[in-house]
């Protein structure tokens, strides 16, 4: 099953994708977020689309993020060798895990903004998985046991913020529109094999970013398992696993997002998000 | 006006605290989450608490948490020079941002547990802002409008997981029960000179912590106008301003939390919490 979310900022409706088409589900009569995921609701949800007509959705609506705003979103920085060797970062000998505030969280082809007076606003295609049950102290066997499913995340990054004000990366990394995420959630059983998925990201119609899951360092039921033994993740929590090579910041000389620019970024079985970069607007 | 939440873990009633003793509010309907500070939750909550007779609670219940799970808790690292001083670390030229799970929040007398396998539990005793409306780009003139009231915060920390295993600190600050609030929210009213609490936490009995919110290096208004730059403010979120010297981390050697060892700390006009640490249990 494919979820997706759609509407207005804030009044966003579910829906489903078959077929590559939007049906909406919003009699199902709940959003997507911990309390569903908790309780069943993928299989409560599968039942309802079974069993129910559903309307198919015009093609100029906004998607959204197809789940309501998570507990929290974790990333796993330096995840694939040719990015951390492009920042000159040593391999990690364990995963360095950072946090993106979920006020950043936008729809899939919504607008990137960057933030006011920055100049080093990057982009970072990554391939999420999705909590689906509470887990504390998960052993990588049983890690499958704890996944709802997986997204598409343009885990947006300000360089400057990130690496040269001090203290953690989480500053460069939670900005307003900083975490396009979609267009669909994608349930365990729609991927065959998650260590074969291809990613890339396009600037300015130019691929720039292009690398499969089968390169992550750690792969996702080590990070669930290890960042299980640091806190609590939650139903509907998000683990961003890591960007390839070919950001901005490894380039020479770096490039950074303009007012302008179009990013788009695929993955294999995750869909397509497309977003124009403006200056900041309140 | 001083907000208490209290009862069993996850069935919180909300009430007040009012000369030292809790009285039940829930008949006011509405826990004290964002949604309550974003609607003027505050001024209807006087009014309730000034139109109807309160019920005094028994001095043996569990006092929580008094806010609800708020989107995110921000943490301000090395924000005394003494502390600074002790970790061995340069004072920051910036305010140093660091996230905390917000798994890991508990009551203000619920057991601590050190996290399974764990040697370098440590304590910091912490002054904490509790934003009032959405605030992004704030000017620090303007930064007390934001705020909804302060509370009292003990940042338990685990050393090797923030400082040893890679990465950000956020690793070894999330951990479940590191982060006692309470007992109570206070109003910004409660308190005449936010630039003058006392704060001290004791070990066993004996202080060691001891310092004053004047010593802060970057104040309320400043971090919050800083803060609302990286990422926007929810109502209902919590930014914990930092710890004064005298961690186990900084004394020579190094002392860290077992079993059996007892938290006391406190704040003028924020109460006094009590923790039990204990190993370990799901």
């Amino acid at each position: 099953m494919k979820l997706i979310r759609y509407g207005k900022l804030g009044q966003e409706r579910t829906g489903v994708q078959i077929d590559g088409k939007n049906f909406d589900t919003s009699g199902f009569g709940e959003d997507y977020n911990e309390a569903f995921f908790a309780s069943g609701g993928l299989k409560r949800l599968a039942d309802f689309v079974a069993n129910n007509q559903l309307e198919k959705l015009n093609s100029d609506i906004r998607i959204a993020s197809p789940i309501a705003r998570p507990s929290k979103i974790l990333c796993i920085g330096l995840n694939y060798k040719d990015h951390a060797a492009e920042t000159g970062a040593k391999i990690p000998s364990e995963p360095i895990i950072f946090m993106k505030s979920t006020t950043a969280v936008i729809g899939p082809d919504d607008d990137i903004m960057i933030p006011k007076g920055s100049t080093k606003t990057d982009w970072e295609v990554e391939f999420c998985v999705v909590i689906g049950k509470k887990a504390s102290y998960v052993e990588e066997a049983d890690a499958e046991d704890y996944i709802a499913g997986y997204l598409l995340h343009n885990d947006v990054s300000e360089r400057e913020y990130q690496l040269e004000r001090g203290g953690t990366w989480d500053k460069g990394k939670g900005c307003d529109t900083f975490a396009p995420l979609g267009p669909v959630l994608a349930t365990r059983d729609e991927i065959k094999d998650i260590n074969d998925i291809d990613i890339w990201l396009k600037l300015n119609g130019e691929i720039v970013q292009k690398s499969n899951t089968k390169n992550l360092i750690f792969d996702v039921p080590f990070i669930i398992s290890y960042v299980s033994k640091f806190m609590t993740l939650l139903p509907g929590d998000i683990i961003s696993t890591g960007t390839p090579a070919g950001v901005g910041l490894g380039m020479n000389p770096p490039v950074y997002l303009k007012p302008g620019d179009v990013l788009e970024l695929g993955a294999d079985s995750l869909g397509v998000q497309k977003q124009n970069v403006i200056a900041y607007r309140p």
